[in-house]
């Protein structure tokens, strides 16, 4: 890993005063109007400029200002930890102040730098640090954060019941969910990808820091291992079952499909949102021990596909697109009515498609000494009704891949369009 | 992540028949004899020859057979998979038979191929794979895997009581110990490390797979971001206090001190462990919210350097040597009497030094927000009785940085030598 010029400062080096966030916002402490945030592209410009940057680091480094939010089409990194987020009893004032802090701290993190100056500007000792410096040394890694809205923040309690997304909707029970309480909803989430976990958990750890008495971690989740394929260059990762993971997904170098099939358009009603997207996060737990004492002409029968090489059981190789109707020796068709492949692809669910962009995990063992092991499924979406919840239903009602997967954990999010300069994500959501 | 050459086979493949190891063996279903590990040494140089190398995998691979066991002064890799087992109810014979279906997988593992061949040999389809495909397309990434045996194995069950090394105690009851029994002790652990996340966990899975039947999982933990840091010419890593952690300890290159402080040696008794080392593994947890709100004055008045720099408080940069008789302005001492980096040197323990491997760790979160993160520190030694308990002892009694930390997991393990070619790991015990 290489060092990055940028941490390499001295503990009390000062903060640029342009900045302006003031430690008291960062710590949610107090007034908590959106302080100091107008001044912020201005400052990591010049402080880039100060610094000179490395070219290695520069090739790691997505910036936080755009149309989109990063972390969506950007390529996916290997590893993840999201957290979901229940809002405390606060005023709206103070949720547009802890988005303006949590934009602030996103944006310098996501350019390599601590979430806050280090040390802290108000008395170099004698005072938390800014960034709690787990992160110090290391390079930002191709560091994405993703902000996203639960159903949940447009209730009563802020006055954005006007503002709710008629695509945001409460998801539908699905046949077979197990969800497990603990693991479903929450008002905000944050996505963090890197390619160090280190620099992933950092983000999300500073950002629940500066959240401290505005907002509590309700459910987090760290993965490994993506199993998106964002491109058709890279090779496919594989899930936990061990096959390729992905292969008929959205990519997001098909930018027509992309910008029809995940971006929100104008036309789609609430303005605040046109650039977004919804996301659908599923803790989908695998029993393993089943599925690695299962034949391996079955394994291939549920998903579809070889396991080797991924190719569709009706030939050719992975990116062949699979023959739905080509039948064998005995007259049934070779990828059979229940494989996961067919039930899944876009072909089977009226053109639906999902951008996805999920890791697997492991969280140890249960007291069974099973592990605690599975998919943690993202996908990014233009309209859920129409893409994940029709798939899904598809899937949950008839799909051979059930008897060996376990959805514990459900979550759905507004992804409001990136932050501009100047403007705090989702500012346009308190117009 | 490059492909490896090794893994791009066809699904149904043939094993050499030379390798001999059946699938029933492997599957822990029967008679489990010390089946087929005679040819293995051979069996992976043919099939390397057989398929040419790669630069690049083979700069990342570590061989199994050796005086040592790798993953021990092997320069860490970034991640880890950590298991202990409970061993069933089986004979001594059948034990000996799992060490050998181990090892044999273990061998093939590190070398990048799957924990067997891939389809099975009997019936390339209608029995489960001997490798459940998830690394299929990853190189082996420093994977080293490293076996121990913990006190409860020389009970009376294996007949094994008169070779239990005395060096290997019942760790004693600790100041300020919060054990969680879920997370104490094993008949047997793996350490698996890699610095791919998907290797590592690749590895338990399919030795836990092989063991069914015959040991359970107990307990299990991933880590990332070691805090280790085994050679000197690294950058040495953050805990996730924020601070360098393992700037003192015994480095892989100081082969004196190694020889000394980390391997068994045959005047320690026991002949089998010769060549071995003893694991202690601890998990910590540490109150990281607590931690966050504490002014950085505390936080590097409770470890004794600074938090930028990793320099000790009494002057120099990170490897200067810490002068604990350094006094300020009011006379008293500029590394406190507590200080965590006083406590813990060498010069304050006899001379007492450990060989550091440890992880990060953050397993999600707990019921009231708080993450649920620490160390997983893991520590080899010669003799535990002279290394980690005094200085355990010391800094349980003492360390001002107990306020922020919490031992929730413990176990301890003899580490026997290497395995050598033809021989199964641990064969000298049963001797």
């Amino acid at each position: 890993m290489p060092e990055t010029t940028a941490m390499n400062r001295s503990p009390d080096a000062a903060e640029p005063q342009s900045t302006g966030l003031s430690r008291r916002g960062l710590l949610g402490l107090a007034g908590l109007g959106a302080v100091g945030f107008a001044g912020l592209g201005a400052s990591i410009a010049q402080a880039a400029a100060e610094q000179g940057s490395t070219g290695s680091d520069v090739a790691a480094t997505y910036p936080f200002f755009g149309d989109h939010q990063a972390g969506i089409v950007t390529p996916a990194q290997d590893r993840l930890h999201f957290a979901s987020f229940d809002v405390s009893n606060i005023s709206r004032a103070e949720l547009k102040s802890l988005l303006s802090d949590w934009s602030y701290a996103a944006n310098r993190m996501t350019a390599g730098r601590g979430a806050g100056a280090y040390g802290p500007t108000n008395g170099p000792y004698d005072s938390p640090p800014d960034d709690t410096g787990e992160a110090l040394d290391l390079a930002p890694a191709g560091l994405t954060i993703t902000f996203g809205f639960g159903p949940s923040l447009f209730d009563s309690r802020f006055g954005l019941s006007t503002k709710r997304p008629a695509a945001l909707i409460d998801l539908p029970a699905f046949p077979k969910d197990a969800l497990d309480p603990a693991l479903v909803g929450g008002d905000l989430c944050i996505q963090a990808c890197s390619d160090d976990p280190q620099v992933a958990v950092h983000a999300i750890r500073n950002l629940s820091r500066i959240a401290f008495g505005r907002a509590s971690l309700r459910w987090s989740q760290l993965g490994f291992g993506r199993t998106s394929s964002t491109t058709r260059a890279q090779v496919t990762p594989r899930n936990l079952f061990g096959f390729k993971d992905g292969t008929a997904n959205l990519r997001a170098e098909d930018t027509s499909a992309v910008a029809k099939e995940v971006w929100v358009q104008a036309s789609d009603g609430q303005a605040w949102m046109t650039g977004g997207s919804y996301l659908v996060a599923r803790k989908i737990r695998m029993t393993i021990e089943t599925w690695d004492r299962t034949s391996l002409r079955e394994q291939e029968t549920v998903i579809g596909r070889t396991k080797g090489d991924g190719a569709p059981l009706s030939g050719g190789s992975e990116f062949t697109a699979p023959n739905f109707s080509t039948v064998g020796a005995q007259g049934s068709p070779i990828i059979p009515a229940d494989a996961h492949v067919r039930l899944a692809h876009p072909k089977q669910n009226d053109g639906a498609a999902l951008l996805r962009r999920g890791y697997n995990f492991v969280d140890g063992n249960d007291d069974l000494g099973r592990l605690n092991a599975g998919l943690f499924f993202l996908a990014y979406q233009r309209d859920p009704r129409t893409q994940f919840v029709p798939i899904q239903q598809n899937l949950a009602t008839n799909d051979a891949m059930n008897e060996y997967v376990r959805h514990v954990g459900s979550a759905i999010f507004a992804i409001p369009p990136g932050a501009k300069e100047g403007r705090p994500l989702g500012a346009a959501l308190f117009d």
